[in-house]
């Protein structure tokens, strides 16, 4: 491997194993147990899965990597807080579609040489790309990477 | 900069946001606020800055980037649970130890070449990182910040 593979290679084992602990965390909730607050008056897991599920989908098209998988998300889970719409899906649909979103993705990047990672998001315009080029698809990549962590700290605590 | 340099930027950019984002959390914090658990029955904020303060202080020896600046906060703070022992620092103190750990880690984390950020760190022998050259550097700072990131969404549930 090349120093930048090493280096992308590396950034990407961190979001595999991230992701691996929030399946590893969840697989064996029951409905109920995905219905419960993570701590008293806060988000449910339910929410917090399709809340992950929602804001990871988003990096399809973010790091140009394929179409959305499950935009209807985006309304229950991202644009309204918890409790505000009646539940929109199953527990289980919803588990899995954080699966097959976090799994697809995880394919995608792996077709991803170092380059494509240095590259610009579509969040970020060329113009704006060329003075800033840490607006890029790795730091798309940590930034997710970080926030799965930080939600799996609070679904942990209501297991 | 050249590929490298902009591959390990990016993951240090992340390191530095995580751990602005745990400073700002916590410095409105109160001590009587570090006293609150973050969910009923669970760890105090108060324990968890001791946490993170002493596993963020073992990267100085374990990423051969200085000595330890507190090594008596891991009796307290990794080999015991919380509430096993009396509090054996002040709140302020503690907010303080962190902020120093974190502080000087990134200083001395800003002066790593691009080929330092691939090199083994000191829990991996020499034979085996010639095995798993995934087992560097960069790999123990994504692991850290995605350590600080969980317990930073515990923190923000209890404040």
């Amino acid at each position: 491997m090349t120093p930048e593979q090493i280096l992308t290679t590396t950034a990407l084992a961190s979001w595999k194993q991230v992701v691996a602990r929030l399946d590893q965390a969840l697989a064996p909730l029951s409905d109920e147990a995905l219905h419960k607050e993570v701590a008293p008056g806060r988000n449910r897991i339910y929410y917090l899965v399709g809340h992950l599920a929602a804001v990871n989908d988003r990096m399809f098209p973010m790091l140009f990597a394929g179409n959305r998988l499950h935009p209807e998300l985006d309304e229950p889970f991202l644009a309204q807080p918890d409790r505000k719409m009646p539940d929109s899906h199953s527990p289980a649909d919803l588990k899995q579609a954080l699966k097959e979103v976090n799994e697809k993705l995880t394919e995608a990047f792996e077709k991803f040489r170092p380059e494509e990672w240095l590259q610009r998001h579509s969040a970020v315009s060329e113009e704006d790309f060329a003075k800033e080029p840490l607006r890029n698809r790795l730091a798309v990549l940590t930034s997710r990477t970080n926030h799965v962590s930080f939600h799996l700290g609070q679904i942990i605590l209501a297991r």
